[in-house]
């Protein structure tokens, strides 16, 4: 039997003690050994709920506790999650965490704390929810160059654009309705500016390079700017807007961008409505492949904590613990630089430079009477800001 | 260094030996060691081919060749495909292979002698190509109890249906373009009847329950009696004809069927069009999780195989040599006893007996003047085909 203690019983936290208890007779074939969670750790108590018994709040306990062989940490936070399972390492208990920001952030320091102590550092559920994405790229997909990864890692953005896409509706009252159906949180900054995907796009391009990307270093923006107008015409060419989180990785050299997209029905994305994540991965030997699931909730996040737990358990002693990647720190290269083809949305006005760009199509509606949009030639940022002083611009959108 | 030897030097055969090569960094790192493929066992010479150094027409020289760690069978067919592989078994080797004929057929006796030997026998690339569903089975879902698993996993046929659907083409016109594109074979009986599928099927519903189930025993229908008019009706009920081959798994019984079924846009396999092969998985803790890409081809199949030699090169010694199922046959519920909903097209006819049927929805096309189509309420095929046998019926199609 392995001891376990879980430290934060909110969705996730309540999620993985259940899932534990629930599919216990699976979860011992697959690791080997019962799982039993003998500590809770929490600020509040529980009266009505069975987990009570099993309810700390000082941390010590755990910690000293040299019957507890791994920590379950569904804080979420930098702190004081990252000082819990720094300790918890340093004390040789395996960590399975599903806080995609202290991965993102303190992920390398972690995973090397764990490697010297022995143990695991496991966070699957950091990325995509349930989708078993990061045990895919370490486990499975390993005779593959990963020259790509592009991925629909926000369910709150990718809801609202699906909400505005069918109904017609603005963003405003798509996103409150994400919030009414618990989608979006009251605060919803951070999924809807784009920070939650770049966090998990930066730990898929840190796998992949094998060293610190930063996700401060990755050019971010959001879809709280995308209007009704935008995705008409992204519909009228047979497209749509998604944000997605993207990393190439070619010649040893790392890029990355979180945006909002127009992508055609060609895209392995393009059917990815809703609440659900999905990530495409393209290796040089076996081409494209999705991964499509829930992105969040209880049960699906807590699915994929419950089997880095059984993943640990299952190898514990048997010196499989990589550093997935080094501190040594990657800078992805200038997203300015990348080319692209943009869709830009113009008002007509007399200033305008017909000249500006070299539009490869013209699109206009008869509702839309006082506007044009362009599709343009692939170009640089740096060129496409340049053109784009020249006219009248609404907004602009970067296509693959 | 590991020896590996190559059976059979086809399409998949050269794709694993030019993958290992090209990939030869990225597989010494994630294995542990360089890989090298010392001998590659074909009836042919290939004297244009850098490879013919290392061809050889005798089996007995790779099996005799104590260097040699590995196995890669990629000859096809349960014979002699079986007895080679049984005996670099027996000799204490490990074997990767895409046969899927083979782990259908031969699937239980070859695992048990893998474990009584202290070796590995995988086959990631025998269901999906590319598609890491396997190994997600095995090492990524398991804190899940696997409810039901549905595929879409020939690409021939899901080929040939996007085709019709698109294009409005007959069956013969689009299976002849399948053909003239690579995507069916002269002979296509081994995938229009579904025969392929259900070899795939039963490999995935022994994982799940753990026994032999015999692709004998799974009822299978194939794609060639399906009809322009048929795909028709599914677009006005705004559904796709999708050849699934599925299997549930309750209460420690299976199910499993491979025939074409009607799926609407909300279906997780809706989206999957042209050649392209899915797997969706349902778990009891990770509700939905699809996994999307090349069921066939050099480069995905052979990314599959390369991947199964990292994997068992990486862990020989390593004490995990799971049986993944037993002998013990697992005979799967009558297919019959399944309650489905069904599409029903019924010729005009004076005799139909208006009342064979509690159809939920009637529909018709102007265009088809002499029929009309119904959609029943759920029912089990024996019941449906009582009351079939009171009307004109044209076609019928379960809609899941």
């Amino acid at each position: 039997m392995a001891d376990i203690a879980v430290m934060g019983y909110g969705i996730v936290g309540a999620g993985v003690v259940e899932v534990v208890e629930r599919n216990a007779d699976i979860i011992k074939k697959n690791a080997g050994e019962v799982i039993n969670v003998k500590y809770v750790l929490d600020l509040k108590d529980f009266p009505d709920d069975p987990v009570q018994e099993k309810i700390i709040h000082d941390v010590e306990i755990l910690l000293a506790d040299d019957d507890v062989e791994l920590v379950v940490e569904t804080m979420g936070g930098v702190e004081p999650a990252f000082t819990f399972v720094k300790r918890a390492l340093e004390s040789g208990k395996h960590v399975c965490t599903s806080n995609k920001n202290l991965v993102a952030a303190k992920g390398a320091e972690l995973l090397k704390i764990a490697k010297e102590k022995g143990v695991y550092f496991l966070f699957e559920a950091a990325v995509g929810g349930g989708i078993p994405i990061i045990r895919s790229l370490n486990n499975a997909l390993t005779a593959d160059r990963i020259e790509s990864i592009t991925g629909i890692l926000n369910g709150t953005c990718n809801y609202i654009l699906t909400k505005m896409e069918r109904d017609g509706k603005d963003f405003e009252v798509a996103l409150k309705k994400a919030q009414e159906h618990g989608f979006a949180e009251r605060d919803p900054e951070n999924d809807i500016k784009g920070y939650d995907s770049c966090r998990k796009i930066a730990i898929l391009a840190s796998i992949v390079s094998g060293r610190f990307v930063s996700y401060e270093k990755i050019l971010t923006e959001g879809i709280d700017s995308v209007c009704h107008e935008d995705i008409e015409y992204a519909k009228k060419l047979g497209m749509k807007i998604k944000l997605l989180a993207k990393c190439t990785y070619n010649d040893g050299k790392i890029s990355a961008i979180t945006a909002p997209f127009l992508i055609d029905n060609k895209h392995p994305l393009y059917g990815i409505d809703g609440v659900i994540n999905a990530v495409s991965v393209h290796g040089n030997a076996v081409e494209d492949v999705a991964f499509t699931g829930a992105g969040a909730g209880r049960f699906p996040t807590a699915s994929a904590v419950v089997s880095d737990i059984v993943d640990a358990i299952k190898h514990k002693g048997k010196d499989e613990y990589p550093v997935l990647w080094s501190e040594e720190e990657m800078i992805p290269e200038d997203a300015g630089e990348v080319m692209y083809k943009y869709l830009v949305r113009i008002r007509e006005n007399e200033n305008n430079d017909d000249s500006a760009f070299e539009a490869v199509r013209t699109i206009s509606f008869e509702e839309y009477e006082d506007e044009f949009a362009i599709i343009t030639d692939e170009m640089t940022q740096q060129e496409f800001n340049e053109r784009a002083k020249k006219v009248d611009m609404i907004s602009c959108y970067r296509i693959i």
